[in-house]
């Protein structure tokens, strides 16, 4: 039998001060940090073994991961980062406070951004500051691959490829892999775990700092699913 | 030109107790944690901008280069860990107090073991609970590659095959490129790349926490080689 162990980061800065974030780079806070800790000692405690690891682009889930794996004595794991198992990219609501927010355009309009499936955010024009095309990690990507803003829908057809083409074959070969990474791009890989529709993904939420572990087989069928 | 930046790790728990530490998995101090941050931080300041990363299996060269990186605002850069770069073996010494050592075998032979090129130290047996193959990071390698105790030789004979088939291309791919390590594995990188005799490689000291970078042209010769 084969292991995925999903972790969502904790706390970070902008969870505290109640901001949209999606791919702008916020670190944990110090509560954040102590559930990555506690995440990796939940994993240790439970007897297994992770041999490969992925997480994203963003300091939030790339910190979590590190916490997790020292408290692990497992430093030394190759770590795969891809900017594909990044956050939902929140367009120009990015950097907003969402109270405020809602204030402006109305708790439903809000609502429908956060919990809906295909509608998109407002998005960013690449003339502006927050455009990924600015930033060096993403400076390689075309400006096909770049996103203006997505919907869940989106980042779940840009974690697709990562799935396929990484992630299955790391659990092939290694076994046991972890996965650091955010609420949406998690979201992502249970609904292609669990074979979800888009109106079960959406009403799922995965708690931060839980470890979450997929136990798959060797056709890689998910026989079981539970929370540490 | 291509730049190559060592960083050698800071302090370490047994380097305060004065033991002989080797592959013993011991963590950075807090004084070694600000080293690793202030080398990422004159990285930044001096205008360079890795792209690849390399580092050893041992948690003190690994969080050496990850509170660097972070310092750089670069956590998500490729990071290869090889246990090739780890620090020189020192077999049956590991674990030891270097001075209660001297006591009991005299100066000479503690700096002969220390200094010398190609002596090894007193080795393990592999019914030692220090053998590297009773560690699950070392499981996968056979008897010929777990070390029982190096010379400085046997460090640089391990390695040279890392950078000729790991750093080497990817200096070429990436040009700028950050290994964080230890003393003997840098040693090991320094006498290939300014071709260094064994008498010259024993007098070389590498500073810890200050970034060494070496300037590097296009057919990979050293043109330049500074602290910063």
């Amino acid at each position: 039998m084969k292991r995925l162990i999903l972790i969502r980061h904790g706390q970070s800065e902008w969870n505290l001060q109640n901001r949209f974030t999606g791919w702008t780079d916020i670190d944990l806070t110090d509560k954040g940090r102590e559930e990555a800790r506690h995440a990796g000692k939940l994993i240790a405690s439970a007897g297994l073994e992770p041999r490969y690891c992925f997480t994203s682009y963003q300091k939030r889930a790339i910190h979590t991961l590190q916490l997790a794996l020292d408290a692990m004595d497992r430093d030394w794991l190759p770590v795969v980062k891809d900017w594909h198992l990044n956050e939902r990219h929140y367009g120009a609501l990015q950097g907003l406070n969402k109270a405020e927010t809602a204030q402006k355009y109305g708790d439903e309009q809000v609502h429908i951004w956060r919990r809906s499936y295909d509608v998109e955010p407002p998005l960013l024009t690449p003339s502006d500051d927050r455009y990924p095309g600015r930033d060096p990690r993403y400076a390689a990507l075309s400006a096909d691959e770049l996103p203006l803003g997505e919907s869940l829908k989106d980042t779940i057809a840009r974690v697709r490829p990562c799935w396929e083409e990484l992630i299955e074959p790391a659990l092939r070969l290694y076994g046991t892999v972890v996965i650091a990474a955010h609420g949406n791009s998690l979201r992502a890989l249970v609904m292609m775990l669990n074979k979800l529709t888009p109106d079960q993904i959406v009403n799922e939420e995965i708690p931060t700092g839980s470890p979450r572990v997929f136990t798959i087989d060797d056709h890689l069928a998910v026989v079981g699913d539970r929370y540490l």
